[in-house]
């Protein structure tokens, strides 16, 4: 077992994790990276892999390298969902950011393996009580959820792609998720309302009790029936890629949650400071690099850092 | 007395506010205002008079309407420093803002009687604790702090255009400033840094050992030698009219420090949520409609959400 962040006595309930798992060439002002671990499967379950037992569900192609799988188990990530296509290669992406950082185009994709991908869980994966659905289409969000058995507490990304061009999946998808995580412009783009205070609630009524929007640098606000809860960004000061950090805040939330075993509005918000902290690490490196070296001390340290920035 | 918001058994201490008096006319993509009451101490007197005896230092021409002269009277506010000039108009504003409210553009400009105005402080004025510097050109601020007595805790403000036409004058002003207020891209002209957590110890090195740099809706963050301080905007659903927001949070902050008589990290903490609080009032109305009406449990409610909003 890896080390975690020790958030409650109890022994942590484990997360199911759906995601893509991918190459990236990624271009920022800096630097540049060839071929690095990404995917929000791999984002999502490294960060939840420093609260509580990670589950992976995905799928890499033969080009696949054995040192990456190594990264995963060697944070204890349970990789038996994690299928292995031997008839092409790994999903495939590469992107380009502008001077801000704000914006970033699409340069190359390749869906490789992913395009005729459909997640199976493992017997052993079906009651995990914590399902994260990270960011891959709808209709395959379903699909996952479909074979899950009991009431997990299911968290849901998703991207501005889906929101164009499977509108109608998504909005079958929603009723379903108790907690769907989105930017303020993906929120923009789904409800018509630019004023997140007015999009967060219009959300809620699409579905998911509970709603998270995340500003990017700006922080991010819980809509939740208990009263809206604010938790600001951390502070970053040497950004260097940005890939990820909504992964790693979806990841660290949900490990936070699995870890407390509950879903109240006080662990939520305990959730919230964590994957804060968790996102903030992600930025500081290409790829996963910073996140799995972060240990559980630094990531403790940065969340108390952000307790104190909001306390008198 | 007008009425205002209890924060201690002591005496509040009194607040000097120096800035300019305006009438403005003002269109956003909702509706249109005229000859409306506008200026940096109008909005910074009326937010300050919320919580501390308040003094006005400014200039007025011969159009200016007693009625308007009644509205910060009304307040409380001492007008003893309020200058009538008869030889002209009232300074004059025209802006615009576009369909985001992100960005405005001055349409109209006319310095009137403000062209030659030079601020002088009654003999009762030169002592008080709190000196607000609003929004003039740093030269004046100067000339305001020169006629005071004894060590005042001092706050300015500034903007994009003295960055650029009285940069020296402004290098000249800070080191005598204990708190400066700007927003994120005056931090970016100020300094070159577009990262707030780099602007803002950029900016401690020329002066001031407090800074705030504000982020609009995004919240606003305190640099202080005892560590940062965030505090998000207080929820805005209904936007009317952004002018004055800044000026408003500039006025509760130093309401409230005058009013807890000292400027120690806590109370600088509990200033900027009561400035949040204060400035989400403003921009709910045109000119200072809203504010002068607010009321003292409406400031202390939204207070009150505010920091619920962060705690857990």
């Amino acid at each position: 077992m890896s080390d975690r962040v020790i958030l409650s006595s109890r022994t942590p309930s484990p997360v199911l994790v759906v995601g893509s798992v991918a190459y990236d060439n990624i271009e920022t002002p800096k630097a540049k990276g060839e071929r690095i671990l990404g995917g929000s499967a791999s984002y999502v379950s490294l960060a939840a892999s420093f609260f509580a037992p990670t589950r992976m569900v995905g799928v890499v192609g033969r080009d696949f390298a054995a040192s990456d799988l190594a990264r995963l188990s060697g944070r204890g990530i349970c990789l038996e969902g994690l299928q292995h296509d031997l008839t092409g290669d790994t999903f495939f992406w590469a992107g380009k950011y502008h001077e801000n950082y704000n914006r970033r185009d699409t340069t190359d994709i390749r869906l490789n393996v992913f395009e005729h991908y459909k997640p199976v869980l493992p017997d052993s994966y079906r009651s995990t009580p914590f399902v994260v659905l990270g960011n891959i289409s709808p209709s395959l969000q379903s699909h996952v959820l479909d074979q899950t058995v009991g009431k997990p507490f299911v968290i849901a990304d998703s991207m501005d792609l889906w929101m164009e061009i499977a509108r109608a999946d998504l909005l079958k998808l929603l009723p379903r998720v108790d907690l769907f995580i989105l930017n303020d412009s993906e929120s923009e783009m789904l409800t018509g309302e630019s004023n997140v205070f007015l999009a967060g609630p219009a959300i809620q009524k699409l579905g998911p009790k509970l709603v998270i929007i995340k500003k990017g640098e700006h922080g991010s606000i819980l809509f939740h029936p208990e009263g809206l809860h604010f938790v600001p960004a951390s502070p970053v000061t040497d950004l260097q890629d940005p890939t990820g950090a909504g992964d790693s805040y979806l990841g660290a939330l949900a490990g936070v949650l699995a870890a407390l075993g509950d879903s109240s509005h006080l662990s939520l918000k305990r959730a919230m400071s964590y994957a804060s902290a968790t996102a903030s690490m992600t930025v500081e490196a290409f790829s996963t690099t910073r996140l799995e070296s972060a240990g559980v001390s630094a990531i403790q340290a940065r969340h108390d850092d952000l307790r104190r920035m909001v306390s008198h």
